[in-house]
């Protein structure tokens, strides 16, 4: 009998973790006067936000497929263990953005290539444990939550948009991370229900 | 339907990891004996004691506001990450402090500053968090906890003396570090139980 | 009364850190060019996937273990906090193993024997863990799950290809690290479970 | 109407994650040889199992008080975070003594006293703790369970044994960690259910 409970604990753990740790990494790398320092180090500050709320997306996607899971099997537990994994290793890419710069072209290249690969695959293992969840009639079709079916609809732009970045970043590395940015914010930002809120309907 | 408990677990994680991190940044960098280290350093412990007791604070107040939610909508969810999101960051400031010692007075400067509008930002969302589940009726009017009156109250003028520290950073960036304990204690201590229990109340 | 629920949670939260502490240390350490230093730092990424799998294993064992349990007495408790100590511990020889590359086979063979012992203690205190949950009659008998008599008939060849291993990594440290994935993979993967799953059985 | 559950969490968190943040610390330091600069350290590795016991200890005690509680007020949820304070600030004062070897009397000795000193200060404010939830009446008389009333009749051993240990420390550093670890097993393992095991009682 596998508890979703404490699969949930542990992803929970592993989650808020990942997102705290980042800021171990956040350094003053650059040499220069204090205020320079601040100002020259904003990829890495831009790397910071888009891992949290890239993690923070992942972890509102992860509640919404796991809170309608009638029961969980062998195979799914050790599904979730390998995207914890990769949502675990996130802080290193992260680290790599910051610490790229100033090392020239090259190593900023290698950083934003690498970064841009382990949040698409952030993305792909979720939807491989959405769609194993699906085939394996671990929910009830329906059953979908609101963020459910936005973290669906918004899959396909997402996955292209992380694949067009990746090439980009081979070529203008720093721009690349401003565009995660934006592929973050529309991944976190849950758009129907802010216009519903903005325009007085519930 | 969104979980609230799962909310709380994660939030719990990331206030507990941030309290616990804050550890990992502390250092004997000034040179000198060992004893002269440990005094020279005394800015660092006390940005330690401050970072520590306003995340613990700020637990407090969370615990006391999602308590007494009665549904989470998804623009609650997102606006508690983003406010973990500053929570998760305050180590970074912290760790400034403690680096910018005997950097001379333009590090210490700019890490007083940062480390002011970190404790402000911290405050000014929870504020969000408490104003938006008020305007969205998430909880019952007339509910609030004593924690959460005290937090209500004491608003304004940590508000006040959060900007005005930040200013006074400006100049004496040390004596800064020392008003910001004053403000932490002031938010961290339930004066009105202190003189209930003093003068024998329940 | 002692609190199995807080034993579980207790164990979650240090399996979860353990986990995600493991990418801290990931480091580009050999000198290079920005690619060389991704692939010469090859065994230092190995040993982030091995640990990774084998506290993820060891969390579905503890799980399946704990599940079970009526009771958890006081010997028990402190025998659970043994075996977290050691898991928490991982994160060092895994550390160790990425130092070592590039210092030479002197290095490189202690950071592998000294990663292989770590991996062996984190199973024997489990089968202890077990054992003692048996001989005490903290679980009725027979009430073990898939993941427990899977756990249970793997710990024989587990602990003979660790000891086998130990003695390899003496020669030939690098590839020690590559069978360690072997045996981590035969820990994680739930054979059974997946020939059922593709031969269209439930 | 303060949530016992929430503080236990976050109290199980910060537990959880000082235990585990212990071997971010742990590094290899003095030069020579890989199986020299092992047997160096010993006093590293020496304090690193202290400090997990000492913690582990801190959390039986700390489930069997918040366990019996029947409620749980404002002051005690803060003296609970102060107590947390102390306890995630022990991985600096374990760093120190590692840092300490081979850096002259001087440095050990500072870091042996302070390392005593974070031990004590654990020890005193749990008492705090107890003695508060006794005084305010916040659990019924004579529900301490056996872990509890343990920790009890240790606990004036172990001031005294502490306080004696940093007088020690003052003038043979590497030795008093060696006391401190005799103290940590002393408080960890329950020698009255040890001896009834060991007798065939239950």
């Amino acid at each position: 009998m596998l508890t979703k409970g404490r699969m949930e604990a542990l992803s929970d753990g592993v989650l808020a973790f990942a997102m705290t740790l980042l800021v171990v990494d956040l350094a003053l790398r650059p040499p220069g006067s204090p205020v320079h320092q601040f100002v020259a180090a904003w990829p890495a500050y831009l790397a910071y936000v888009v891992s949290f709320l890239t993690i923070g997306s992942g972890w509102i996607a992860h509640n919404a497929l796991t809170d309608g899971l009638e029961q969980v099997d062998r195979i799914f537990l050790r599904l979730n263990l390998v995207f914890l994994m990769f949502v675990s290793f996130l802080p290193f890419p992260t680290r790599l953005v910051g610490a790229s710069l100033h090392q020239g072209i090259g190593a900023e290249r290698v950083a934003a290539v690498v970064y841009g690969l382990s949040l698409l695959a952030i993305r792909l293992l979720y939807f491989a444990l959405a769609a194993y969840s699906r085939a394996r009639h671990l929910r009830q079709p329906g059953t979908e939550d609101a963020d459910m079916r936005e973290s669906g609809r918004k899959f396909r732009f997402v996955v292209a948009g992380y694949m067009a970045t990746i090439l980009l970043g081979l070529f203008v590395p720093t721009i690349a991370i401003a565009v995660y940015l934006a592929i973050a914010l529309y991944l976190f930002i849950p758009f129907r229900s802010v216009i519903a809120e903005l325009s007085g309907h519930n």
